[in-house]
């Protein structure tokens, strides 16, 4: 392993015994696109210990679902079970005027204010990929750092909740109350990755909407296949209110049985595994990409597009001809 | 383009005459994986006349669900609107003892003697990818010999549901009726490829279970986000009988009309553009795949993934510790 500089021995040292203004700059750093800071944070995320007990929770919703309110209230029941809790956002379609959750801090007013917690505004602009990677060592700082429950917010932005349940442990959807007509429906593929559907606002008038959302979702649940390792019962929907704070312990309660009977039958080490091989894949592929892009023109590829597209090209002919200019560039590089 | 040789054109001008012999060995040179068939073959189906006015209809559904008496039934309806109808199988799990349609053929009596219909059982092992390109050019063969309808089933072995979606028009999933207890649930990710669900064998004992799975897989798919191009009112779920042949007609209606709005609206154009855009993409990441196999060992593979998954190296140092080796052996090709 490389020896680390002095400064950035000493941005680990504090990292590791906790203190929050190491935790920010060393999450800056590893979102800087300087080359010398990201290789700086690549370092300094190598020379950290493996926190194998943390867990880790995808949280995803549309906007005005209450996704602030609910962390609010879900991170101080996380708290007061004795836990210190770190809040990230991935949110690809913030600009550089702040990401999402920035704006929200001040929606989360008891948290931001609470010891145990940390809570980090999204990594603003790039590709999905870049703030994925950014995402996955920011995770990986902050429990180096001692929190040993970290949620991952993300806006329902499509691709962005595939990612974040690849870098967690569990995935918690939050829906709004709605019925008939006001039904705008969940983005195809995100119920598939949840384990926990939770439809919040259920209070007041729109408690009995709630109850009959929960069930309308229940039901879709039980007509999907179950994924290996899915643990009995789950996924599962429930209801809860931030403001009341009705069911918040109740989706604590499941969150901990989910996670407990995961790490008992294996299954939860096996995900991580998995994700890291996965991304190790993903890498390798866009790197791959990256190469072939310096050795084949965009202008040769739009061309090819072309010829397909009104069919005076087969798919496969098109491969192949890419692939003969892309092995000859390859050879001169 | 290449000229054809003499055994070839004469292929080419049978097929195009519409002969049932030359369409049969057209698509055995297809299915063949030597060189020089594969050479010929490329070369046959390049040389067609695109035909634009064939619908394509995917057709999924799991073992028992009554797959072949449906294709039997709806296959008739079809013909009796006045169309030409092949029926091809994609069934990457099936053996060289013979695909699964093949023995289905028996349960297809009226269909097999039907001189508009083209039976076809699904070609023998190879990996999805290979029976994938298979299948799209017996699609182009089938088109080519005057069939304007062909319908490509697939039993669920979940990703070549994906991949029969992405070379047709239309998509349908049938189910058999079932509550409760026996609910299996669909697997996912098939759902949201459907464009019309079929609950199968509503007739006698079962018609009340499936009117019930029908409501219950209404209510899941208004639960799901439309996609863009999705005609009003699509996708939807009905009941039909293959048996008694209640629901066919129906069925027949529904796609006509699903398919007569995507040709006006344009999307029909866009998708298939789309999808042979996407084949190529998909054509040429699968070779660079193989470009790269060669370079770099499946050790080195193993070897990097065994240290990622212990935590031993990061997921992208590791992938850059392989791009560097793939450089490397590229230029020393």
């Amino acid at each position: 392993m490389t020896k680390l500089s002095p400064p950035l021995t000493r941005l680990r040292d504090d990292l590791l015994a906790g203190q929050r203004r190491a935790l920010s700059r060393a999450i800056t750093l590893v979102e800087s696109s300087r080359a010398d800071h990201r290789e700086n944070a690549r370092l300094l995320v190598e020379s950290l210990p493996a926190c194998k007990d943390g867990l880790r929770i995808g949280l995803s919703g549309t906007p005005g679902v209450g996704k602030s309110t609910f962390t609010e209230a879900f991170g101080g029941e996380i708290i007061a079970r004795g836990h210190r809790l770190a809040v990230l956002a991935v949110d690809p379609s913030s600009t550089l005027t702040g990401g999402s959750i920035l704006g929200d801090k001040t929606r989360m007013d008891t948290l931001v204010r609470n010891p145990a917690a940390f809570i980090r505004p999204s990594p603003s602009g790039g590709s999905l990929g870049g703030v994925a990677r950014r995402t996955r060592e920011s995770i990986a700082l902050c429990e180096a750092a001692g929190y040993d429950r970290v949620i991952v917010e993300t806006v329902g932005v499509g691709q962005s909740e595939i990612a974040v349940s690849r870098m967690t442990d569990v995935f918690l959807l939050l829906l709004a109350p709605a019925g008939g007509d006001e039904l705008q429906g969940v983005k195809r593929g995100i119920m598939e990755i949840a384990d926990l559907i939770v439809v919040n606002k259920a209070d007041g008038d729109l408690a009995a909407t709630a109850k009959r959302t929960r069930a309308d979702y229940a039901a879709a649940l039980r007509l999907m296949r179950r994924r290996d390792g899915d643990t009995e019962g789950f996924p599962m929907a429930v209801t809860a209110s931030s403001i009341e704070g009705t069911g918040i312990a109740e989706v604590g309660d499941l969150i901990e049985r989910l996670s407990a009977t995961r790490l008992a039958s294996g299954y939860h080490d096996r995900q991580r595994e998995g994700q890291a091989v996965s991304w190790m894949e993903t890498a390798l592929e866009a790197q791959l990409q990256q190469v072939f892009e310096q050795a084949v023109s965009a202008d040769t590829m739009t061309e090819m597009r072309g010829l397909v597209k009104t069919g005076n090209l087969s798919p496969e002919a098109a491969a192949e001809r890419l692939i003969e200019r892309y092995r000859v560039a390859m050879r001169g590089d």
